[in-house]
């Protein structure tokens, strides 16, 4: 091999993003030209990958935290010969309909193993993933066998670094010891307004010294033989590692190296070409030299580490039968057990909802091992904890409960934001089926990773307790109030809002078995059982719970509530039927459910006929125009809460059968 | 003075907190038991406040970041002489009405000097409040002059630092040296789920000492005299500080101390007897002894204080009387300065509104000095530069600009949400008017922080700019598609999204006017001016910007847009006059302030007979159902959004003329 021709492959990764950005006229080359080092030496000698098959289960992941740099993922895929992105992919780069937009889009292209753009978001999510691959590895390997090898590598930025959610995660990846974490930080001393010496000028090494990382610095981003040596000693150590590389953004652009003019804007055909003068590149544009293209191939590397590993698998059905195959379920298929639906409880006593769903998550502990997750420090409010399943941690101390990576509940702490993001690190390596926790008015704190789990379709389950004013004494600020209707207002978010223990079991059932994100949001006070339904209450999103004709035999108007407050219209209901008032009660766990069904459907729960409507709801009314119309009443929260009991507080803010009644009277007009 | 009367006192704070718990039978007993020395210490001895006047301007801000611990707070005000909360309100405590909620509300207490409890908040909300005291003593302090003297106390928990939301706000308080701030941390290695060891076993100190605080430890809680020693070194050392204190938690309770049974609930009726036991307390509830009162009553050395102070500024007053002049207008009476609106601008031209609203900042910049602001590392993008105004920092280097703490520009790195979070401590603490900045789809990001805001109805401008697909190639994760629904969900939050450069113009002088938040949501892309309207359109919330009578003069259909769908609605109104339809367009820059309106004045714009209406927004239609009724249709996009330029998404999504049109005519049935 000729000395030139890893760099000569460091600069077609350059040359190609280039390229891209320049034909594109939009995106980022600065950051792809400083890492591409990095890159050749993930892909091609560090990373286990087969680019023949993206998918396999024993990969490393690598995340791309720093999205905005996506050429040096595309072109890293491309060169080492995954079928996409081909080369008219990467000159449709931000193009519409292209499987390489501006930023990595899980769902777009495979190897791409999280979306990512939104900073902190990845750094997070690759902790997540360490997390999942801890759990398999604990659960499968062991006696020898080395079915989960995977270790999680990043790029990482300033930006980055920067983000609190990067900090709530480093800080728990270190006190969980995760070990499997490298991650490269492309320290180029430049943001998009300047220099970092602007606003970031802490000792990034020592804060992650202080969470327990194992830290290194590569003083030269183009020093391949550093670069490696780092990250070896980085793989040995059994904490989570950082490596500071000392990059030039732009490198080789000789006006615009080391500045932010090279972060986020096409080079410009003039730098571009000095750029490419620069590292002695003579080629059109998008040119991949044949020997640099033969050089990155890593598809034969891939298929022997493959088959290495098929051969474990295949010893590891001989020897473990039983094992094994709960993992080609969980890990190779990703499929439910059968039968696992048996578990669900029957739930109809009354109670909390949050309480009843800690009975169907402890009712489906054992069936569904794959269940992994925990609370923000809400546990027990949140009623998340598997009962005896013991502590998810480093500390493999046995004792009368599952122990290190075997525990079952996962202690956030107080890092909601950390929490939701590695929930899709979680969802995204597969083999568990995260639920993370907190109370509902906190799903603000993690709000970017919902919409990230929204955007990749994964399926995570949001544990959201204390769902409104029957919180109570705290007051405002832990308050849900326009939580509903903003989380309702995210594209692909399923949201439940359960009533009693049935529609607990269903909503747990569906969020299960729903491909994307599920919020669960669950009263901190206890509900009385509604009686009969439907079979399937919450993937219905809304149902008649109750008819109740007038001497006519007709419906006067429709009462419509969610969660805690369907038992008002239940109540408003009795008194209105007995001064004569066809009267129907819909609950309506899920707006979301019932809106995507057809229209015969929805029109059978709420006739058009029937304009006379009340939705009651103890938030902000948003969104309940459509069900109700223009002579529908909505019963709502247009203010912040206040601090007292929560009987207290219905009643001062109105939830209360009289109000309801009254509601019903002026839509009947 | 008795040496038992410092215990004594400490012992009230802590029997005061024991007994509102358990008297309110909900709260937090075991952080004021664990703190009470350290209030002690702050409110007596260190603190510059003043009980007869909590709102002077030069007192001490006290932040109690750890605000579940409120009846820390409640006592100390109570005990130092405040006239609220009186024992009657200690005795309300977490009831419907009180001044003394779960979580120490800004607005329903003086001496609450912002809302806490959503935890990091009250971290992130102090370095803003010494970033407006370090700006206002550099602008008027000078030549021996000392007018703002004022630093920032806070006492924070294990949970306030595990958030994100801190860690970004002590990066960058460590960046721009604000010694103004001393904090202690309650270090009592307990959280609701249990130990920290569970979940938090970083070397906070380390970290802190990366960010670059001082740091020091203080090993026993109850040692006066090393928490006053600690405090004296903090105040004098030039960076923030930290100060580790180690406590108990439920301090002297038996059984619960040291445990999280003695953080969330009533230590109840037995613990509580043995815990005043303990401190040899033997009074009847709620008993403060006429020895400790006289002992903390600190309103004779408040009016001290205040009257040195007040000597200070006739001096000023004589000495610099335009200077005198202004500091009475931002710092004492909070008013704007007479006239300030002349200096508003007139936009006509086509340009893009975050262009539009950058030419506002600057154009009012030298007639409101007190606008401070900047954006999360999106300066240039987001159009909030004060031009030449040179950047906030600790560089005190004289330059061509105003440098050090004059700089007009905050630099708030890649830290959405400590930057919203500070802007809530900059508006607190008065004097200055902050505004600040990121892409629309971030304010995911900032989310808690501006409920916060409008909680606390705090005057916060976020500049919130590429407020939909058009933004384009980035991609979904940079879109915003359900960001204007959510933010308009939050309740006392005004959100305007102008059209052109008289809606930017108004959208500005109507945030500046509005005593909460707002945030303007501006486009990436250029806009055409929309001609003629109404003087105040913004403030209006939504005005007929035309009316095409058809040949019986009346109007067939209303066209509602908002931002840059509004020229999209007068488009398709060109189209549908020209087969003779008569046609309304309606701008709405702010639906929540149109819908504020009386419903004469929201009749006049949407008159009840006119039923075919159709809204156009580039995102989710959730709340248009409201304007647009039963009969109403709305070209919305239910989906997020895609990596391509700008033109060809709104194309490809649909926001086109012809739909618009096509969507008039199923309106008009």
């Amino acid at each position: 091999m000729s000395a030139e021709l890893p760099q000569r492959s460091i600069d077609t990764i350059r040359t190609l993003a280039m390229d891209a950005v320049q034909r594109a006229n939009s995106g980022h080359p600065g950051m792809p030209m400083g890492c591409a080092p990095m890159a050749y030496v993930l892909f091609r000698e560090v990373m286990r990958h087969d680019p023949t098959t993206p998918d396999w289960p024993a990969r490393d992941r690598f995340v791309l935290s720093a999205g905005h740099g996506s050429m040096l993922l595309y072109g890293a895929l491309h060169l080492t010969g995954y079928d996409r992105p081909t080369m008219d992919d990467l000159k449709a780069f931000r193009q519409w309909g292209s499987v390489t937009p501006g930023h990595p889009e899980s769902a777009d292209l495979a190897g791409v193993e999280t979306t990512t753009g939104p900073l902190g978001q990845g750094f997070a999510n690759g902790i997540g993933m360490a997390v999942a691959a801890e759990r398999l590895a604990a659960e499968f390997d062991g006696g020898g066998h080395d079915l989960v090898p995977q270790r999680v590598y990043g790029i990482v930025s300033d930006g980055d670094l920067m983000e609190g959610v990067a900090s709530e995660a480093a800080s728990l990846a270190g006190h969980l010891q995760l070990g499997r974490v490298t991650y490269l930080y492309d320290d180029n001393s430049i943001t998009i307004d300047g220099g970092t010496a602007k606003a970031f000028s802490e000792d990034v090494l020592a804060r992650f010294n202080a969470y327990g990382w194992h830290t290194q610095r590569v003083n030269d981003g183009n020093d391949l033989d550093a670069i490696r040596a780092a990250i070896a000693v980085a793989d040995a150590d059994p904490r989570p590692s950082l490596i500071a590389v000392r990059t030039v953004i732009g490198y080789g652009a000789p006006d615009k190296a080391g500045t932010s003019a090279a972060h986020g804007a096409p080079l410009g055909e003039d730098e571009l070409a000095a750029g490419k003068a620069a590292y002695g590149w003579e080629h059109p544009p998008f040119h991949v030299p044949d020997e640099v293209r033969e050089h990155l191939d890593m598809r034969e590397r891939g298929r022997q580490l493959r088959a290495e590993w098929n051969e474990r698998l295949d010893r590891y059905r001989d020897t473990q039968p039983e094992l094994a195959s709960e993992f080609d379920r969980r890990v190779i298929r990703g499929e439910l057990p059968d039968g696992w639906t048996d578990a669900l409880p029957t739930l109809d006593g009354k109670d909390a909802t949050r309480k009843h769903s800690g009975a169907v998550i402890n009712a489906l502990a054992p069936v569904l091992p794959e269940l992994l997750g925990g609370s923000a420090d809400l546990a027990a409010s949140n009623n998340t904890d598997v009962d005896g399943g013991g502590d998810f941690s480093a500390d493999t101390t046995t004792g009368d409960e599952p122990a290190g990576r075997l525990g079952r509940n996962l202690r956030f702490g107080i890092r909601e934001h950390a929490m939701a993001s590695m929930a899709n690190g979680m969802a995204l390596h597969g083999g568990v089926l995260p639920y993370v926790a907190s109370f509902l008015v906190f799903t603000d704190y993690c709000r970017p990773a919902l919409r990230l789990a929204s955007i990749m379709q994964q399926r995570v389950i949001y544990v959201m307790t204390h769902d409104s004013i029957g919180l109570g004494e705290d007051g405002p600020t832990h308050q849900p109030v326009e939580h509903l209707a903003s989380l309702r207002a995210i594209p692909g978010m399923t949201v439940i809002r359960p009533a009693d223990g049935d529609e607990v079991v269903d909503a747990w059932r569906t969020a299960i078995e729903t491909p994307g994100p599920t919020v669960l949001a669950l009263t901190r006070q206890g509900l009385p059982p509604l009686g009969d339904k439907p079979p399937r209450p919450a993937e219905a999103g809304g149902y008649v719970l109750a008819d109740h004709v007038n001497a006519e035999g007709d419906v006067d108007v429709i009462l419509i509530g969610t969660g805690s407050e369907v038992q008002l219209c239940v109540d408003a209901a009795e008194q209105l039927v007995s001064e004569g008032v066809g009267v129907r009660v819909v609950s309506m766990p899920s707006v979301d459910r019932f809106l995507a069904r057809d229209a015969q459907t929805r029109a059978d729960v709420l006739p058009p006929e029937v304009t006379a409507r009340v939705a009651v709801e103890a938030g902000v009314s948003l969104g309940w125009d459509r069900l109700v119309g223009d002579r529908g009443e909505v019963v709502s929260l247009e203010r912040f809460g206040a601090s007292a009991p929560a009987d207290r507080l219905f009643e001062e803010f109105g939830f209360t059968p009289d109000r309801v009644v009254e509601a019903a009277r002026r839509s009947m007009g």
